[in-house]
């Protein structure tokens, strides 16, 4: 290709470095983007994994220092897949060597990092260096779709949001303890994993803030098998027993600052349901559903339909018309989970080009952080209301 | 029929009255029973209308004292179909004047009330006089068969309720002003009307009480139209605009005194869901989701399964194995909402039968009056927890 | 009740008696009809079991000569409810009794006997004794909204039906032979039993008639215990073993007159369905889908909404303003498999009282009777088109 | 990489063309392969499109002529996505040139071309030149899945197949004439295009082939505006209106050798239905129920469940233990479109690696094509059976 083409340095190549490796590769083929991208060298302590993980993934070369990867002059756009204690200092030495960052949620695992971030990342926006949080499911094209109807209108006044992001990989008790069962490391557990998700994307679809939450939090299994493992079970190694220190479900209540009420409810213990990310609406106008499980389908009802003529619309969101969906296959073609990515990094690099800062910005992953601090803080204080 | 034969006096014809008196005209050609019912009396205020009801609904006779109707010597069972504010008097005469009570749910709208009826219930039991509280969803087919999944062991160790009953039938800021909005008569909104059946219905199906709760409550449109009507919309009549004293939404989470973590939500603002009451329950062995919009079906997930075989089974409640099922048609043919009560009957008349206290009882309402009671307090003192 | 009250005079008290029963008690408690009915005798030929019948669903008389039944001055009406073979039969003379009938689908077992059913029907309609066969499934309220739309020519130009009634009853080799299963009883098996239902159920909503069809049919199990037993599996009695005569599934297509073409799919074989009467239809302007499993719901694609907005909307149908609705329940509150009975009736009666032909006529049983026929002449002879 | 690189040349380059493109990107990066691909050429007429395809989708190389294309020693393996009347010509000029060969389906538009394709192939074959049609539905994880299950005995005997294939991107009479409505170049309409990939999935699920069948066509617009366009509506050019000589749909109901009946219906005028690829097996043992549109689950029905505990399971195809699922996301992320064929290239190179014969061969192509021209021998002989 003649057009720009930017080098990407990833760092991290578990489970989210296997996506991102799959979405970066996809990128410029499927969307015709004025900015090309070459996945430049990818980061990873492990000389030998991240050696396999380069050649696996298409990465051009590989890097065992992450200070390294961030200054090779072949490296513009950072994207970092590793654990949330890591990730503060990560983005703000990439930022700060004028490196365009992409970063995992949570943002970070307590807000003083997250704040650190987003100070960072608005300096360095105005001398034209970019950042984004890396909120996937905003780039559901069903969801994208819903905020479209929400913004215009169609569902009217909101009264209810009713969230849920629900998995059962935890409900085996000897499921082993990793990285992601660890405060240390994953600065809470369902909450910050899970919860993140479905409080952005409801906050996107709104187009509004949480003000205020009470909330409760469970640990249901309190020590699980120590093991090597990797990826989503990359742990602390060695063998006996771990003490689990973060929770294994979250569930709190909120209110939008305009108006309307909002239930969340995450967890790793909803036997039966793998990746349900949940999110209904409810207005004066219409309402709407949507379940992760079924990623290409969004249920709106529309309020102005007569009354027998009134139900649930299962839209097929793969529609030309679409967010997203002109660049893909015919109507009725399935899109699939790494998608979101293909259409975050997509819109990444527009803003790039345009010299526009891509959303969401770290100063949004900082507001979901406060949001789930507040929770943290309601379900230690007897479920008190806890603002925002 | 030479069996012995019962008479029923019901208090109240509007909606409720309606769906009881078909179920009290069909109980005994369904069910084979010991004990007949005779639809002896109905009772209500409008002696025009009572007399159109009795007509309508099959009724020998019609009263408009209720003092009256519950003396009848042709009256055995009282069965109170009137709002909340009247359930305790007509309840405790009854009672005293040895006649076995259904009354409708909520019991009471005060925890008080409801203390006096369930402390009368208890004594009056001791010499044989009955009395149920009439939450029928314990009696759709699915649930009663859900609540025998988890007794046999089923899901193994609960760890999550999720419960929602939402309707849209207030979402229309028009919509009049009746008694189901008034304080007074009501006791509250959708808390009262409709999360207690939820409440009720989980603690059935779980087989356990919620232990404390943390709460918020909502009224989205504060005043409406006054209206003369009847049935649902039977306001304090005149006309002009008044002030609606209760919650239009409720949602709350709390904890079972066994273990487990519940979150509820009752809203008549969910727009395009109709009387969509739902419970899901996730265990260490399986999982069960319920809606009762599809009534007839129940999501089974059995955790034993392989996983690759592993789905939620949607079983149609509708095998001769299957609560109350034996009595109706062949596999796949849907019953209704009706036979909820229908069943109820059949149960309550088997108790009477045998001799034994009718379920849920008196104190089972109380007990979930102090749920509602629990949440209301939350929700007035900034959502911090409360024990029940 | 002071309005004129007719008599009913049901034959036949197997599974659709039960029903039939259930209806008839139920459809002037229901609708204000301006015509009531009294259950006045039930015949049937042992003289215990009609004597218990006549007990346990609320008939005032038993008769074990239907002969007899037909005679009697209280009884103004006959409702059919026997095998297919004395159909003709009895509907015949009861109208030459002058007696209104109602008769349980197929028509009859033959053409030649439809054809002397609908021939006397139009005598004696034409001196006002009416006549109707019960297709029940034109009464659910989610095909009679299916058909209203159509009428209002909101799916265009028909271009396809696909339709399916699959249970699966008989797929266990050890049920036993009953007369369902006995072409001299029955005529014919799925045939006649289901996919005369769907056939029905098509040219209704459609508003058009099948002009021919190649077919095809099967019998998966050839021979079967015989059996005692009663109600579905009342077999001809005595041990051993018996031929089944009849088709255990049938498909087929075929044309409309005026144009679109359909599918037709009968079976008691398909495992894991229970009673999945099924119908698609598709046209120029929309689509619509339905599944008796979920009988209060149908599935309604309007064409002309935006690409981006389209979609089958779950219509529950159970709105004031859907048919027979009115008289129910609130919205969301579902209804049974026995009231499409109790509209049937209701319909009859209404028809009764403005003297009018009900709708289904004896004619439109016997053009379903030559659809079937035509069905089995082709399967007979290798599949090749046959007019209807 | 340092292991074995094979050169693919593609030629076409239209909607087959780009989902193809995405395929061979993907597979060495997901799936650990004995033996790499590299995109070496893209063959077309248009230099200026081939081309910007060549540059859009990553290959190396653009030719204008398939015969130069297919004689580059960069090309190992000749990928043919070009419409149905060009496949033998370059199939067997490609398998002479000692190409492997990937051909889309259908396998060629008479079976005259299919039979010389599969006879070159089998001699071909016997010197390791290795061949496979592009039904890539066999792929869909859950049909695969599907397949395993019957192999495995679960739905026991087979007593039905319901299949369908739905699309209705033709309902708009303005939707203009291209190639796939010109028989010269596409051969047939909706049955070779769908009805083919029905007829495959049902055979490769069965495990056995079609013996007969009865059919019926149907063209419900007979004429179309003509248009230059591309991709799915790349059609002949010009202005003015053309004549449709394919079929809109195809019906057609059919025996399986060893026994068990089929239908199927295929058709481009099913409004509402996007992509609806269908199909449901019903055995003595079990049932399966598909739906494209939810390709990442499978509905199964255990015949040996207990009555009550019974029903269609919504097994959700994403676990390790599914067929392609251990190299890809964790339980609950779907897969989407592209990557049935992304499986397809995998399973080739797999058999290249292996020595063996792809599946399935050119042969199984021609007794698809076998079918299909029965099918339409059938309804151009008045739907009389034809044995395949």
């Amino acid at each position: 290709m003649s057009k720009a083409e930017l080098g990407v340095g990833m760092v991290g190549y578990a489970f989210m470095g296997a996506v991102h490796s799959q979405a970066w590769r996809t990128v410029n083929h499927v969307f015709d983007l004025p900015v090309g991208v070459r996945l430049a060298a990818i980061g990873g302590r492990d000389p030998v994994a991240v050696k396999a993980a380069a050649d696996r993934h298409g990465w051009a070369a590989a890097e065992t220092d992450w200070r390294a990867l961030i200054e090779r002059d072949d490296v513009a756009i950072v994207d970092i897949c590793t654990p949330g204690d890591t990730h503060a200092e990560i983005a703000v030495a990439a930022l700060a060597a004028g490196k365009h960052v992409i970063c995992e949620k949570p943002l970070a695992n307590t807000v003083e990092e997250a704040v650190s971030m987003a100070s960072a990342a608005a300096d360095d926006a105005a001398r034209g260096v970019r950042s984004m949080v890396a909120f996937n499911y905003r780039r559901v094209p069903a969801l994208a779709y819903a905020r479209a109807l929400v913004a215009d209108g169609r569902i009217g006044t909101l009264h209810h949001v009713r969230a849920a992001y629900q998995q059962d990989w935890l409900v085996d008790p000897s499921a082993p303890l990793t990285w992601r069962m660890q405060k240390e490391r994953a600065g809470s557990g369902a909450l910050g994993d899970i919860a993140a998700h479905i409080v952005d994307a409801a906050q996107f679809v709104v187009g509004d803030v949480l003000s205020g939450v009470s909330g409760m939090t469970e640990t249901f299994v309190k020590s699980r098998p120590l093991s090597g493992g990797s990826g989503l079970s990359a742990a602390a190694g060695g063998a006996g027993v771990g003490d689990v220190t973060v929770d294994d479900a979250a569930v709190f209540f909120g209110r939008f600052a305009q108006g309307g009420i909002a239930t969340f409810e995450a967890t790793r213990f909803a036997t039966g349901r793998k990746n349900a990310m949940q999110l209904e609406l409810y207005g004066s106008g219409g309402g709407i559903r949507f379940d992760f499980e079924r990623m290409n389908e969004l249920q709106f009802f529309n309020g102005s339909d007569p009354d027998e003529e009134g139900g649930f619309r299962r839209v097929l969101v793969t529609e030309a018309s679409h967010p997203y969906l002109e660049a893909w296959w015919p109507p009725g073609h399935p899109l699939g989970y790494e998608h979101t990515f293909t259409h975050e990094f997509r819109d990444f690099l527009v803003a790039l080009d345009e010299g526009t800062d891509p959303s969401p910005s770290f100063a949004d992953g900082l507001q979901v952080q406060r949001v789930l601090a507040a929770v943290s803080s309601s379900a230690e204080s007897n479920s008190g209301w806890v603002e925002v």
